[in-house]
């Protein structure tokens, strides 16, 4: 069991910054998400090593040229190079244990109330407010695997796109995923062009269609990030997998529906997927969940146990989260009004049918190799509960596109959902801004939360 | 157009590389394919920038400090920089186009037969025996996607995987891809071990078996290496397509069709190809492919048209490649014996039903970033012929392990390949090892190849 709940995690603890304090905040000194920006004077080139305290980023690039980082003395002095600003790259393979916790309570000191006057004058030099930097994706991403660990997801997509035969046989037995496109995985604020793409032709034996998707969705996913690889050709057994998680963040897979539908047999979703992936720029570290952990989903009776290589004790009783998720939605025409984004669901990460644990040992059980910076994405978090769908497609039940027959939105008589301004939506519309909430909340600590996953569409180009 | 047969193809031309005249080399002069490699006295580190010749390989990293490389002094100094040792990873992204072809004059000229003596004094210092040199696969790849492309391969592994419902109705529309894993494309003479997997239940509803793979084949393809990427957001035409083209080496994409079977629906492939894809080490330029260009493949009448974005003039009198492609075979028994590999199919890329140019093109018609270094598999190179398919699968026809009819090995009245040895095989046996060939021929040239991708098959290790 990596993960301890230590004096890092007491809520009395405060930060000299003070909205770090706020009980409202996502960011307090409890937390300490790594990510990877550029401050205000150097935008262009966000390489500098960070981490978000209240509405401050702390640079740690600068800050290792003046205060030493390596655990008040006791780090090896390669372990103090690590942390100067050239090193960067190099970091993320060294979080992942006991190197990040001494980071983590280094850097909770010098944030801490009762760091000395004098070291906090020179911390303070290297705050910059949060919403003045940009930001890229924490880590430079080497492979991308999308999972599909919801069953309700996988339920409800299923029985829309194979009527009849929604909940393939293999679905309780492996945790189904597919390789994702690492290249276009980008940052939280980037655009999201709508893709041209093929449709299924009007009739069969017709000819398809090409243009821009019709039926734009996102999907709100957890990502995970390692921090520690394996060799190629060993397996990273159910065990040891917690010890190569370096932590987690918000991630939007953005789908052409029209396209997946027509594109998706046999191979998978290629270009429905493949234009865009948005993460949010903080990895909330494994250590600050540590609270926030809970049992794995548990399996209805008549369900099959998993396979020894994915089952544990620890997984069964602590392989979940329990982080809550929200997704928001703001039209052009409200930001223009002036109108706040309404929430469109509200989920939680608990109810995915696999864990983080079981998708990394399943996916390293054939002896792939995995790398320091690999993202892992959760598949669409969607719960029981109507209003927990974690997408568009299920939220309104394919827009009612493919002839099902019609679903309502849940609570209404519609099959769409109405905005504030009368504007109704199905699918995205372009100048739609998608918002992707988490955070989580334990009586007795402090909230805990991930910032925003934010992207709006804008319109296609025809080449 | 972008690659004309001019003088660098001209077969009178000779080296004084002796063996690079000889007829039967895959490396003459006209060739000049493109490698990643350390010289003997440096194994380990195989980050040299080098050009195959005959038995040789030509150390350009070294050699770039000594000669200009640039095209006898027309280049620019940004130019001249760009060959130098310390750059080799900014080159790929350079060669697609003038500077690519400056190079290949520039080499051929150093290499050649009327080479002034003293110049060539000092280009042998930096030639070193092939077989003592260490490959790695030529660029860092980036991102792997791999395609489905002929249509005699979909038809037979669909007709196994799906009676009924071999060849979808997306197929002849859609050149049908899915993301690999780039973190484990090896280079060839890597050892491949046989992966651990998931199978089926022996019954509905039964328990999934775990274990090393029992139907483990290799899969004959074809790889393309981009040397010119795009903007994100933004596709690349069909007649832009050849323009981002560095060249082609050979691929032997390695699958376990148990594990296959088991997990592909509805998301695709994933552990049954995740654990290893062999490379050969050179890559064999656009250019030096030239006078192999061939129609595409010719659409049998009744079958529909590609759409506009897919379709060109040039891709269909020239978008194919005239390339005769061979798989050997070599069990540890053999090589003990001293016995060679024996051939187990021959066919030809020409064959396919799709271009890498449609490939490219549809890969980024929705606007996803492709980068110098993408690595695209063309999938199974399967004619028509029963002795051309490229993959056990189809040679041995599932080694009859799924309980359809037994089909017989062709010309044989056996179900499995019998081997000089006596032994047989359906899949691949531990020690196996696999041997992919390519060269082109064409009367009044130079024979072009491509070397050779091996890979040794090593037993499970059950962690």
């Amino acid at each position: 069991m990596p993960y301890k709940i230590d004096e890092t995690h007491d809520p009395s603890l405060e930060s000299w910054v003070e909205s770090a304090n706020d009980p409202e905040t996502d960011f307090p000194i409890q937390n300490l998400p790594l990510c990877r920006f550029a401050p205000p004077h150097e935008w262009g080139t966000p390489d500098h090593f960070g981490t978000r305290i209240g509405d401050k980023i702390l640079d740690l690039t600068q800050l290792s040229y003046h205060v030493p980082l390596s655990a008040e003395g006791t780090g090896s002095p390669e372990e103090a190079q690590l942390f100067l600003g050239e090193n960067i790259s190099d970091l993320v393979p060294n979080l992942c244990g006991p190197l990040g916790h001494r980071l983590r309570r280094r850097i909770q000191s010098l944030l801490s109330a009762s760091c000395p006057t004098e070291t906090r004058s020179i911390v303070a030099e290297e705050l910059f407010s949060a919403v003045e930097c940009e930001f890229d994706h924490s880590h430079p991403c080497t492979d991308y695997t999308d999972f599909y660990a919801s069953v309700f997801h996988a339920t409800n997509v299923g029985s829309m796109f194979r009527p009849g035969n929604a909940l393939l046989p293999n679905y309780k037995h492996i945790p189904i995923g597919y390789h994702g496109r690492a290249s276009t995985v980008v940052a939280s604020g980037t655009d999201i062009r709508r893709p041209m793409g093929q449709t299924a032709p009007a009739e069969e034996g017709g000819t398809p269609g090409f243009g821009p998707s019709k039926l734009f969705d996102y999907e709100l996913e957890m990502g995970l990030v390692l921090g520690r690889g394996n060799q190629l050709g060993h397996p990273i057994s159910i065990e040891e997998a917690e010890d190569h998680m370096l932590g987690l963040c918000l991630l939007n897979d953005w789908s052409a529906r029209d396209f997946q539908k027509w594109e998706y047999q046999p191979l998978g979703p290629f270009l429905a997927k493949s234009f865009a992936t948005s993460v949010s720029p903080y990895i909330v570290t494994m250590e600050a969940l540590a609270p926030f952990r809970c049992p794995a989903f548990e399996r209805p009776a008549g369900d099959p146990q998993p396979l020894p290589h994915l089952d544990s004790d620890h997984n069964r009783a602590l392989g979940g989260f329990d982080i809550t998720l929200e997704v928001h939605l703001a039209s052009a025409q409200m930001r223009e009004r002036g109108i706040s984004p309404i929430r469109l669901s509200k989920g939680n990460f608990k109810d995915m049918y696999w864990t983080f644990a079981q998708m990394l040992a399943h996916h390293a059980s054939n002896g792939c190799l995995m790398q320091p910076g690999d993202l892992l994405g959760s598949g669409t978090v969607s719960g029981e509960a109507k209003d927990s769908r974690g997408c568009l497609l299920e939220l309104t039940w394919n827009g009612d596109a493919f002839g099902d027959p019609p679903k309502l939105v849940p609570g209404t008589d519609r099959t769409a959902i109405e905005l504030p301004t009368g504007e109704e939506r199905k699918f995205l519309a372009d100048g739609d801004e998608v918002i992707l909430k988490g955070y989580c909340e334990r009586e007795g600590y402090r909230r805990i939360g991930f910032g925003e996953c934010r992207g709006i569409v804008t319109p296609a180009v025809r080449s």
